[in-house]
């Protein structure tokens, strides 16, 4: 196990043979090329967005997804993805979708993947991962989450 | 980077420097020694479920964190410990906190950890991360999930 | 069977003995004034909504139902049609009552109805019923969904 | 508009040109053959099924929907025809979905539906509509209940 | 004001003239003859149970409701009542109505009130009360909870 | 039993003894002074909100919170009074945690109470409980709501 160059990070052993795995460590680890590069069979959007409207959140990632052309322009492949992304949600928002009705924010990278399900599965997946941090508006009171969300295509 | 002796997995730089960091990588890459050394300033309880009942899910892992003494004697840990555990369950079941009745069933490791929610906070928090999948009660009809529950100790 | 003046519409027996029929019908088929012939133990108010705003359409119809003396003007006719109108946008919006904050809207047509819930019925129930499109805010990314809300008045 | 010879039904014109259409009038018309006829874009399943126990309505549809081919083998359309029963079922069940954990009991029919959103669409839905009845586990103590799912396939 | 027998507890001023005044002062005080005497415009039914199924609690409230007349026959009354103690759950159970299935149990006392909402409304209304404890199904591992339904008749 | 000088109350037995009923108490009774002296090993703070925003009801009792400094100045506890808050709020609101965009307002009565749960307890919790009105934007239009939430500190 070497160390890297970033002193607070140590190089661990990562398997990327699925959509959930590649999508979650996606976001965990902050590594594009990386990732990009030991996942070849999936394609990969990054991205990240701050907000107390969930709609910017699920715009951010839609936008997102069609500037980087990750799904196609038939209505069923933005409703495949919009599903992916509110259950997502429901991960990082634990029981309401809301933010500043509830009065608190979000901070998130996501990462956008869509492959295979799994190692020998020949259908289309989209799989939404979403992590960073829920609180207040008020800089520091927060606490980490995460959602992940996965859908056919 | 250097290619470990598990060929499909990668070593990738991760940093472990916040509980839910600490707890998602634990179900994620399954490196229990490694998390441990890694992660001083952190408990880590490590452990898997199966089930079709919520229940079930939720003893096992109230009954890893007694056992490990994760927590205290006292109610009110008890308390702090399921509550992340419900919020963890919202990301792996996204919408209902129910399994067999909605005829699906889970397949999870869990990691519970203790420590700061970052570094420098004096506080003491408490994450339970789930990560597996979830599906039909067949084999293989299923796809990933993920959970992350952090709540005040 | 014969075939109407409509081209695209054939005509098919109908029952409209129950409440919720009446209203669903009312909503699906267009036809106003056959509705409200044949269903001559009902009083039915139709009207039609589309928004982003979860509060227009409750207002719509409360309004639609005031306007037409539906109700009484009691507060506990008021508490009953709202319920009923909460209960139909569950099968709407199938999750979280939210349009907006989610990115999605609706056009919806609806009907209200007045009556007992079957024949021999002798007490007073009111049904809201919904039916039209939800999506994207984007013309045509939008598929069908209906709704049923059943009270006593 | 001619009279039929079932006494408490009139036949009225109803248009069968878009999924969720076809699916709901299949469950509140009861009429198999003549919407077999009618709808020659769709492929339609009918069933019905009552319950107290939520899993044993998903069975139901999912075991119909296998013994008709209505979707293949691939875990895939399984996955988009549970979803869309979910969906239905927030409809019918109007918040929690549960049925005997709440002291209520269902009788449904269902239908499902494949084919086009609507005239023109080039791409695979499938729709699940409930119409019934929900109430006390008392004879009669009941009140009529709808809910429609739609997912992409 | 003065002193009681009951050491622990001191009289205090109580206005009694709203229907859920009356109904959550009846499972507070555990004052039956009292309660009873100063509302004289509600009917009040008092009653306690504890159980890790919900589907219990209903049962013993819809039992006591009707053993002691405090609704009619008509199932437009038990309608009334169902969704009235449904509503008080939601105060209970906080966000999913189970209990045996999140490993929690309840016990309760429960008050059934029927009456005017307030002095001078001519509606008849129900309100359900219910207090006792939540948590662990392990002595004394459990915390307060409170829950209010008020439904027109 | 003495009457006290308001002619609507009558003076009753009532037990100050466990965290909930302080709380519940403090907002059913309003005589600050009188629950001050009789619950010597409860910190209570008062205050009352009204809004069809749901921030708003969250933004005033936090506020109430710190500026008695109920709690302390670390995240931990800003945490706990917020998930307080959000449980009491489903007592409240017996679904959607939602006011406007369901048309609809409350106004409420508040207390926040920091203590043992119960007598001999040697843990720190805190109460929050709301007592109300809910209803239409109109006056009169409405009926009584309770919520209480408590949460370990």
């Amino acid at each position: 196990m070497t160390r890297v160059a970033d002193e607070t990070a140590d190089a661990l052993p990562v398997r990327l043979d699925t959509i959930g795995r590649v999508a979650l460590l996606s976001v965990l680890l902050e590594q594009r090329e990386l990732m990009v590069a030991r996942a070849p069979d999936y394609r990969i959007v990054f991205g990240h967005v701050g907000s107390m409207e969930v709609e910017k959140i699920i715009a951010a990632i839609e936008t997102a997804a069609r500037r980087e052309q990750l799904i196609g322009t038939e209505y069923a492949e933005e409703h495949a993805l919009y599903h992916a992304i509110i259950e997502a949600l429901h991960g990082v928002l634990r029981g309401q979708i809301a933010l500043g009705s509830l009065l608190r924010t979000v901070g998130l990278r996501f990462a956008l993947v869509r492959g295979p399900r799994l190692p020998g599965d020949r259908t289309a997946w989209i799989a939404v991962a979403m992590y960073g941090t829920i609180g207040q508006p008020i800089k520091g009171n927060e606490h980490e989450v995460v959602g992940l969300g996965i859908n056919h295509v």
